[in-house]
């Protein structure tokens, strides 16, 4: 058996999240029933870095497995990439330590969300930004973000569903690009609770058009209170960026 | 009764082309239909530029057509916007001379064609790239654009199935961008044939891969022989990007 550690790309619109579940195409379910081909039937489990929800992208997921096959690394990726549909894209595979996990073993996650701003939607976009159309105050954004940067506990900014306890989580940097008609936010920390990254934007948009006060952030914040923090912005304008491992 | 010139943009994937079809769904078909609703069930029929095939994206095509309806212009792109399926968008509309024609009065137009040259082939470039995946020697292509630009008999770079009798066209521009993993053709001319820039396309590529010498160009289209040139790449490439009018 060897440890193999996998970078995938999805187009996440035609999938019903990462995560298996029954009667639902997935990207777990796609991935693990290629394995199991490669593996003349015998199923083959992946452990990814972190889910995805139905409509999210990923640029850089990382995945891990285990294999007995004797492959070359190169023939890997080929014969992956051939069974997968076209929406699914290995990027990267080599052989890892035996010991090495891509949820447990990440330092770090890089997330990005896009937005347009044009009045006209976008065809082309319709699957991979949120069409706001909206103008925003990127002073006012700026200003609340400020307050978010750092090691704080996301409750506020995190489903109402999520189990886990700990939600101290440290957000190293937020930034907004513009480019076009398009506005992207990148979000990188340390780790990233249920829906965070999707219930930032929203509040930040919140910020932008006027309806929130910037230093409304840091009450938000405090308040440890998931109604407090805006909406959760739709799923098909986040992207899992990239994966970090020291 | 007045005529409106209306700028409209499209993603073509799950269209079966621009021309009403029975039993298809055609960009021509649904936006009949939306006008149709908007004028009460009296059908309104449209006239374009030039038709698109099945899978070809537009950014920029010109319709026309005539309304008995009194509208200001921008209730008309919010009405037609609001009716229309999110892979249609309407980007200007507004009053035209009743004698306009979006067909016969187009002095020129722009094509795009987008190839991937990635060797990992793109899930977000599927639908809207040809993934071509090879390496391509440019100055071979510049080298063939040479012969193809100014004034010639297209007959060898258009369907065999094609109706019009003077295959005589003027192209004014043929470019390449490189932009990431991705090359973008630029075409400019008075008007192509039917599947015009797919061939030309199709047989640049087999010149930038080596299959062809650069100056077999000149010889193919001497030659007014469709099966003399290269095969017609992928429609999901192309785009109608612009018309021009003067």
């Amino acid at each position: 058996m060897e440890r193999f550690k996998c970078k995938i790309m999805y187009d996440g619109t035609h999938f019903s999240g990462y995560q298996v579940q029954p009667e639902k195409r997935t990207v777990q379910g796609v991935i693990e029933s290629v394995l199991t081909k490669l593996h003349k039937g015998t199923h083959i489990r992946i452990s990814a870095s972190g889910r995805t929800d139905a409509g999210v992208h990923a640029r850089g997921q990382i995945i891990h497995f285990d294999s007995p096959l004797q492959i070359p690394e190169e023939n890997w990726l080929k014969a992956m990439n051939t069974l997968l549909p076209d929406d699914i894209s290995v990027v990267q595979i080599s052989r890892a330590d035996p010991g090495f996990h891509s949820r447990f073993d990440a330092s770090g996650k890089e997330y990005r969300y896009f937005v347009s701003l044009g009045t006209v939607r976008d065809p082309f976009r319709r699957n991979y930004s949120y069409q706001a159309g909206f103008k925003l105050d990127y002073e006012a954004m700026n200003e609340s973000v400020k307050h978010l940067i750092g090691t704080h506990d996301f409750t506020s900014f995190c489903s109402a569903k999520t189990e886990v306890e700990d939600r101290v989580r440290t957000i190293r940097t937020i930034e907004f690009v513009e480019s076009g008609d398009e506005l992207m936010f990148r979000f990188v920390g340390n780790g990233f609770l249920y829906n965070m990254v999707r219930i930032l934007v929203g509040t930040i948009l919140e910020v932008g058009t006027g309806r929130k006060r910037p230093s409304e952030m840091k009450e938000i914040l405090e308040k440890k209170d998931r109604s407090c923090a805006g909406k959760t912005a739709p799923g098909h304008g986040l992207y899992l960026w990239e994966v970090f491992y020291d």
